[in-house]
């Protein structure tokens, strides 16, 4: 569950699935936060959590019958080496699995999140959408003494879309046309709302580190969720000076090469 | 987990059927609380959790090899009528159950729960040890929906153990004595801390709910746990007289017959 | 202010003396708490912050021109012993008094305080009218290392008007008989809305244990007062049991002897 | 009381009126906050409050006797104008003044202020120092209702010294001399603690706005100071993009022309 309701995303991710002719295999989990009512984002990402209007092909991927946690805690159970996760929306399913199973961390090489806001939140002055809508899942992760990278607004607000940006993935075919047409969707509210001069790209951010971590500068630090108080529910504080005495548990994200980042994303779909 | 860590705990419930010939297959759960640290409580209960001195047999029951979790999803998914829950310690598994299976909340009876403090806390001024050990979790069951009924250290300090009692017990034979040899042991504690006369018996007060409802009086009241204080982290706030407007969603224990209820036990432990 | 606003909380003091023919000097202070909006009671005491229906004469005593809090360091300061104080409403000018001029504290005997609730609160499920109207100002109070009594709604409970009580103030004479009619306005809202037997008399344990300390018992505790929490504002925690390492800050008031409390009443309105 | 306790506070100010030939009447206010315990700042402004090592003169303009709180009340409520006030520390005595006496907000015509941090603060990773040492007292003052500016971390920062700068400063002889000296040692800690390339001027972004505001950009939005968490205690939420639905209530300074406001404060010492 994350930008819109259960039923949807899991769709949405068997239909980018086909789309991109990839044989991943989708699992649902968590439908809600641990604690919170589930926050959804439809103003952002239109009714069907994509985009409006863009034609996207109905799913030929089965969703699986395992429950998503199970197939995390078994999978990392089992992997002959650790294995990094790439954690793209709210932190409900891993944290589930870290209570129900610790010992899934001995198997965890690193996490690698987009969430957080250092400057401001887009969901409230103080919290990004993913933590905001499950801060308590959060702090579990963030508390859980695993390897992390973190992608916050305030650097993924560099990698934005330009109209040259758009036409080279429009070049593509396909597969670059229905990108490109989902962030101009996307776009519209970025652009409306935080008078940004396009859309950041938050999510490939991590796939992009995985791929090339050179692309960004980082600095090793001190993250805490605030998961109790009202005005900062959500908020990631991101201890850049080191006054608190918190020992460092992330490293985090601080500024992107935003050309040498869309050379990179281009060329891998030009692959699909 | 709970009052001492979960391999011991998990141990603890096999010697008590055991002893009492019961054939109750017992599974492990979860081993941490949501998003606490583990909060144990060996200087009520003893290093072993249960009574130090008092010889328990060695378990003859073994462990469940399924999750604590997932048998409660399981059995609840499964079952041809709604059930009740008898919830004696941290609600840490039920509140994971609902985050990972929300639909389970349909084959949920009503849920029956000794935690919570009004007047004092034990573990703090404000908090009783259950909720405190795990307020979220608290907080996920008190906020689903279920129908709950709530028996708060206010009624359980209501059940003391006198010599009397005791006595009784002891004449019962071999389950009996060692019935009152734990209850000495951990009696010991709520004299010297609370100036008790005896020893409360919280959690069969759940038990005896069940046999005989009428021993109790109640208050249909509403139940908010604080998740986010530092000061009243882990409060049950009951709106006895309906200063707020927030609806009804407990059942809460006001008074016990204490003498039924020791007839009851009595009566019970004779059995075995 | 407190119950109403200030302009008619000093009036209805005015009016006060000038039906008991006291020649007592009043002064305004605060017209607002620290931090939160001013909470008034009118559900309880009435538009006029007395009671609606009672005639109480017009004020023949001025209203003071100095400011409460200035009257109240300047009297500190220059008294040749120290002062004790007996505090009926919220703590605001006390504790504007104490940020502005701590010194006064080495000037202060004792603060005796009608306020907060152990059990149940009267505004939230947690919080008493007092401390609740503004916690700032009690937190202050509380942490400056004063000596403090405290009456809680706990124990003020326990001096409930009945019918032969009141017909003995009545029997008094005309100040009887206003008090007699003060109370059974106010007594409407706590028998209907607590199902009290009458009405507690909050206030007169603060002046009835400067009379006569006999009439209760204590305990000599740590008190705390929640000034950040949303569910549980206000509300003082009481470590009855001392299960917390926070040491004794205050005698708090646990039983009382009500008869031998209406008599002391009863005498001294006689002399009215 | 702010970065060094009352006493040495006061002083410093005398002893900069007498280094400057300025006439300008000294007030003591408060000596601690609100509700919290006095926090200074040693470590960067040396055990005197100024700069460890910096001969200042001994101050020829006396203490005045009146309190800081009465002064600003009685200068305010006798205004025959609106007047604009210069915060350059902690809220205490504002805020006190507006709890004594709340009708002082119709002769304020502005309340320009330094203090808070967007992106990261400078005693803890959410708070900066003046509202971190007095967040109540910040609270009360951003929720009076007076028009409010606000140079924050954010902006100060970007006034940074620099060799050239702190030359033009010394050129001007005795006065300028004694202010680069202070800076030098205040920069010390900055540069080594936060990596800074110079010394942030915090205060003096007030002073310059007051005497050319067209030296800074500014946005008009909701600030908020949270006042009741423990993670973001005294941090200022500044709804830059209007994500919340909480009126504008701040004019907060965005950028500086750096050179312009260098430029401008030269001149003003030359004068002295």
């Amino acid at each position: 569950a994350g930008n819109v309701p259960l039923p949807l995303t899991q769709a949405n991710a068997r239909r980018i699935c086909t789309l991109a002719q990839a044989t991943v295999p989708v699992y649902a989990g968590c439908p809600r936060p641990l604690l919170r009512p589930l926050t959804t984002a439809e103003a952002v990402h239109g009714s069907s959590g994509l985009a409006d209007g863009v034609e996207l092909p109905e799913p030929t991927v089965a969703l699986q019958t395992q429950h998503g946690v199970d197939f995390l805690i078994e999978t990392l159970m089992t992997a002959p080496q650790p294995v990094t996760l790439a954690m793209l929306g709210p932190l409900t399913n891993l944290a589930v699995a870290l209570v129900k199973q610790p010992q899934i961390l001995e198997h965890i090489q690193e996490v690698v999140i987009m969430g957080g806001a250092i400057t401001y939140g887009n969901v409230t002055p103080a919290a990004e959408f993913n933590f905001y809508t499950d801060p308590h899942a959060a702090k579990v992760v963030f508390e859980s003494g695993a390897k992390l990278t973190l992608f916050t607004l305030d650097v993924t607000h560099q990698t934005l879309t330009t109209p040259a940006r758009l036409a080279a993935l429009r070049a593509l075919g396909p597969v670059g046309q229905t990108a490109a047409a989902l962030l101009d969707f996307y776009g519209t509210c970025d652009r409306s709302r935080f008078g940004l001069d396009g859309a950041p790209l938050h999510d490939p951010c991590v796939v992009a580190y995985l791929l090339d971590p050179d692309l960004f500068t980082y600095r090793q630090v001190n993250v805490t969720i605030d998961a109790e108080s009202h005005l900062n529910l959500g908020r990631s504080l991101v201890d850049w000076w080191g006054v608190s005495p918190a020992p460092a548990n992330t490293q985090v994200a601080g500024t992107v090469n935003a050309d040498g980042f869309y050379t990179l994303l281009t060329q891998r779909l030009s692959r699909l």
